[in-house]
């Protein structure tokens, strides 16, 4: 059965069936794996995501090095830290026996690495000489989630966990650190043309054991907020519970001060989301796993050197370092179409007999520009259109969010606002408050200090008592 | 304190001490984790690791994909093989607990895949035209071992194990699969310099739920054998536990047969051990983090004219794709010998105000040969370098095996042979020789059908009964 026989998509309006849709359909998830909340990276998924990471590997090996932790946390470890545990103890999953044997400790699998990390870092650290202590690494994880899953959204095993820890002198040295993980996780996120609002999370959502939580948030098709990354700032409590000092230029033995900050698979949930349409994925050149696919027509005569003109087109794409698909296969061109359409492919070139007498190439974008490419300035023709095609996959996605995000003076503006995209309130700081916008809009204070692109600030009193408020970012989230 | 004042290494003679040792004074792995068994790897040796890594991974990308499976298998598909369940039951993690919930169904650490993959296929293959499907993943496996750990030989958690699973339409494809990954890895270890000597394990020591095992070993320094990768023939096991059926040519369902091969970090143990010496580890060019180190010798005057050289040096050899350290460090150059012989590197290039009014660079392996290269043809002189230094620790390695097998024609013969190596021996195939020959020995048939550079043949009759036998593998193995 050819694949456009399967019918199309939902239309992406329908946004929770089109996604679940999409993840088989682009081969990039199989969710029949038989647990809840596990799921399995295609082939051609995971290809998107080494892409994906190594964007970010990249951007982390200017100045972090990589290495690499346990998965198993004893216990008695674990329990340290008072608020970090009592965040976590409903969500760790437990291993309990090694083959018949009760284990004398339990082990709890890593749902973040704090307690993995830290124990060693109190080995590590000696003097300021040894710090900032900049480490990162790229781990499965795992939360027992009792809500309801969904891939590479709500998973019980994040199978890559990227998450950064660094060890500071000072309480101000590791805001600056916080700061510098925010531009990079910015920088990550442009690579990926998935536009960002920045905010403070309220104290009482943020990090178990962190002094503060800047978290990384886009906005979905449905108007839902994702949080794809979240930065930390750990203080001194870490370092207190696991002993993590350093002796000062005048040999006095101080506290450390720590960061840590994480990007789960969420990344590649917005990517798809951002970009996606009711024909498939779109994906930016980046992240792509064929970047350029070579569709010859070679439905009349002619077929041979059709064939070989794509085979030299394909040759000479490779050289210059894209990542090219020539498909051969002997079925129909606009099978060929569906089937790279819904795998995202930035760049189709159609190469057949008309054009070999016009000495060219055709080439059509994911979104449907389609222009001639005169064969002698292939290779920046073609890079002319990849630059072009992110640039406009950015600008669409910017006026996806703009479109989405709006301010608020009224509870009842706030319950209509939330319904289609996010919203900008004032608010006076109080957890009444707060708590009062939830239950009458079902919608959270998601944080303050707001940037973004977009707006910023919201003006007036707080929207549910009248007092003196500033502004918070509000929405519903997945 | 200065690196050097730490003392010496043990004598690479004393394997066991100089190997846990220089774990950690090469900053590869930190034992300290307070978990047995369980280890963390320092940036150095992750870098080192990936490097490794990268060189496995492209053999495999020639013809496999790569994707990925959940780590959590449910005891159910984890029972279905018999064999398979009774060959691991003893050394398999169990989850029991999600939050403070038992679990309805208890979830194993994958002590290998076949189990998580395996559902899976049976919903992939459909046809013929699906097959060969050759996948591989590479991911962290737990065991529950319980006899003495040892950093990257013995593990509860390996921590990358790099793993293929192919799927045929016959027995025959199947075999030709098992010879080509056995290709496959000699090409890998090749290119770590780490000579293997191939065979085929005996019945009972084969996968459980393989029709048969061929392995790859290596020699370590003290004469015994480390087991580092392993191809089994799985035939239709697996694919009758698992309903992995195709329509062949003729629209008749059959079962599939398959293979599966891996490699654990035990390659990294090999390239360690094979070449170290009493100063620390020497890698070969492909794995190592840092290939060539510049010292600049500023200790007269000429500083800031000999930096700006060493500066220069560097700034080509990384443009050329060397990955260089210049070491400016405030420290005495023979410490920075002693620092980068330690870490393995390959070549280490001087530069003081002697080699600069000769217009050339101090050229030092870490095997000791030191040489000048005129300044002007730098890049060539550096890749010549390495690449004698590749040719010389690959030969090297290649007498340290040669000179540690050998041909064993009586028990007594054996049990003298294997106080330092292996031997060839003559066997009938039976196993209570086999016993026998292990009381007598301590010493194991490790297999049949051998394949070496070196001998592959002991001829004569069984070493322990007398009786016609063939050749066969004996050694005491890690």
């Amino acid at each position: 059965m050819a694949e456009e026989e399967q019918g199309a998509l939902p239309p992406k309006g329908d946004f929770s069936a089109w996604y679940n849709e999409l993840l088989w359909r682009a081969e990039i998830m199989d969710v029949r794996y038989p647990v809840k909340g596990l799921y399995v990276w295609y082939p051609f998924g995971f290809a998107m995501r080494r892409n994906v990471y190594d964007l970010l590997r990249a951007l982390l090996d200017r100045d972090h090095q990589e290495a690499l932790f346990p998965l198993l946390i004893p216990e008695n470890e674990f329990a340290k830290e008072a608020e970090h545990i009592k965040g976590f103890e409903e969500e760790v999953y437990w291993v309990t026996h090694g083959g018949l044997t009760p284990l004398e400790v339990k082990l709890a699998l890593r749902p973040t690495s704090e307690c993995a990390i830290y124990p060693m870092y109190a080995l590590w650290v000696r003097s300021h000489a040894d710090l900032p202590l900049k480490i990162y690494q790229i781990v499965n994880t795992f939360r027992y989630e009792t809500k309801h899953t969904r891939p590479l959204i709500r998973l019980r095993e994040i199978t890559s966990f990227k998450e950064a820890h660094t060890v500071h002198t000072t309480w101000e040295d590791a805001e600056r650190q916080v700061e510098a993980a925010i531009a990079l996780y910015r920088e990550f996120y442009d690579r990926l043309c998935v536009p960002v609002i920045i905010s403070r999370r309220p104290e009482w959502d943020k990090f178990p054991g962190a002094d503060y939580t800047i978290a990384v948030d886009t906005v979905m098709p449905d108007g839902r907020t994702l949080q794809i990354g979240t930065v930390h700032h750990l203080g001194d409590h870490f370092s207190k519970t696991f002993q993590i000092t350093y002796e000062d230029a005048g040999g006095e033995q101080k506290y450390t001060h720590q960061t840590c900050y994480g990007i789960s698979e969420r990344c590649i949930a917005a990517l798809i989301s951002m970009h996606g349409d009711d024909r498939g994925l779109i994906l930016p050149p980046d992240p792509a796993p064929v970047q350029v696919v070579i569709i010859p027509i070679t439905i009349g005569k002619r077929k041979e050197e059709v064939s070989a003109a794509a085979e030299g087109i394909g040759k000479e794409l490779a050289a210059s370092g894209f990542r090219v698909k020539i498909d051969t296969r002997d079925i129909r061109p606009g099978a060929k179409y569906y089937y790279w359409e819904m795998r995202g492919v930035p760049l189709r070139l159609e190469i057949g007999p008309r054009d070999l007498d016009a000495r060219q190439v055709t080439a059509v974008t994911r979104l449907g520009e389609k222009s001639q490419i005169p064969r002698e300035t292939l290779v920046d023709g073609v890079r002319d259109r990849l630059s072009s095609f992110s640039a406009a996959l950015r600008e669409r996605a910017e006026a996806h969010v703009r479109t989405h995000i709006g301010v608020s003076h009224t509870l009842d503006e706030v319950a209509a606002a939330v319904e289609h995209g996010v919203t900008l309130v004032s608010w006076c700081g109080n957890r009444e408050c707060a708590d009062l916008l939830e239950e009458k809009t079902r919608a959270a204070v998601l944080g303050t200090d707001v940037r973004s692109a977009y707006l910023v600030d919201a003006g007036g009193p707080c929207v549910a008592c009248g007092k003196q408020g500033t502004t918070a970012l509000v929405g519903r989230s997945y």
